[in-house]
């Protein structure tokens, strides 16, 4: 096989493949742990920074540095110099649907020629302003639209997929989250 | 009170004190759905479009269109174009956590100098990769150190107001996921 016939939805399945392989003999490599950093930049405006992670026993340089910015709308007293952070968990839970179901196919040599989201969820403001004790904070229920250009088996078959996502994992399952705050 | 003196922590806290009171005389005010929409670029890299979002009664746009891009690094079969989608989620968790202590802060008239943050989760990719059943596909566990330049009683309080997040709730109390697949 060439590795020009090993790209399929233009993923490199040699790549993923060799990776399998590797953590098959050695399950230490599966391990990852990703992490980024904020900075306050005044109001309900912040920036997250993302640099590496360790992954494969070893730390990990992203090519490039990649930078977020969060605000809010000015009807939540913000500025509106980022997509706020409620849209940026969809954004995360969208992208991270998307790339499992492709790569997923991908290894499976199932090929999807498009395919796009949309996707939503509802919050009730009362949670977050603490103005209804029995209201929730966050969202109960999200929902995502995806359409693709594949066969309807196929189709049956991403959907399968989706349920490989982390994003979609953490979000569906719940994870704990420890929050230390120190004075500088 | 003049406009100057409402403003704490760099937040025009008479809106929110506003949004409050509106929200009081008719709660459907509070009610909004944020959105995203997600294009497949190729490979692992995908692109999130954010246009505005229904709140208030009325369909809202942001000032201006905000794009985030995810990707993948080469170990995982990609060009790194973008951070990756569990990378996201940590972005949007570390400015919520931000967003909501500082808002909360602002309006009980707590100032807030400095505020910075680390956060960082473990996932085990044989959860993703298909290669371990009993391996969680995603985050169990996200820690985040929040760094932050006010009194010892106030930190106590502001890792109160962390519980206020939305991204932070939906995480620890979980959500439903619903996707729907179609052709196109």
């Amino acid at each position: 096989m060439t590795v020009q016939e090993s790209r399929v939805n233009g993923i490199d399945t040699s790549v993923l493949q060799e990776t399998v392989k590797a953590i098959q003999a050695d399950p230490e490599l599966a391990k990852c742990t990703f992490r980024v950093s904020n900075q306050w930049v005044g109001g309900a405006h912040n920036r997250t920074t993302v640099d590496g992670f360790y992954g494969a026993k070893q730390e990990m340089s992203h090519k490039q540095r990649f930078q977020m910015d969060a605000d809010e709308p000015p009807m939540l007293a913000g500025q509106d110099e980022g997509a706020n952070p409620v849209e940026h968990l969809l954004n995360a839970l969208a992208a991270c649907v998307t790339t499992s179901m492709v790569a997923h196919a991908a290894v499976r040599g199932i090929k999807v020629e498009e395919l796009e989201s949309q996707i939503e969820g509802d919050i009730d403001l009362r949670g977050f302003l603490g103005l209804s004790p029995g209201t929730p904070k966050g969202f109960t229920t999200i929902r995502m639209k995806v359409r693709a250009k594949a066969s309807s088996e196929d189709l049956k078959k991403l959907k399968e997929f989706s349920g490989y996502s982390p994003v979609l994992n953490t979000i569906t399952n719940g994870a704990k989250v420890n929050v230390e705050i120190e004075g500088k």
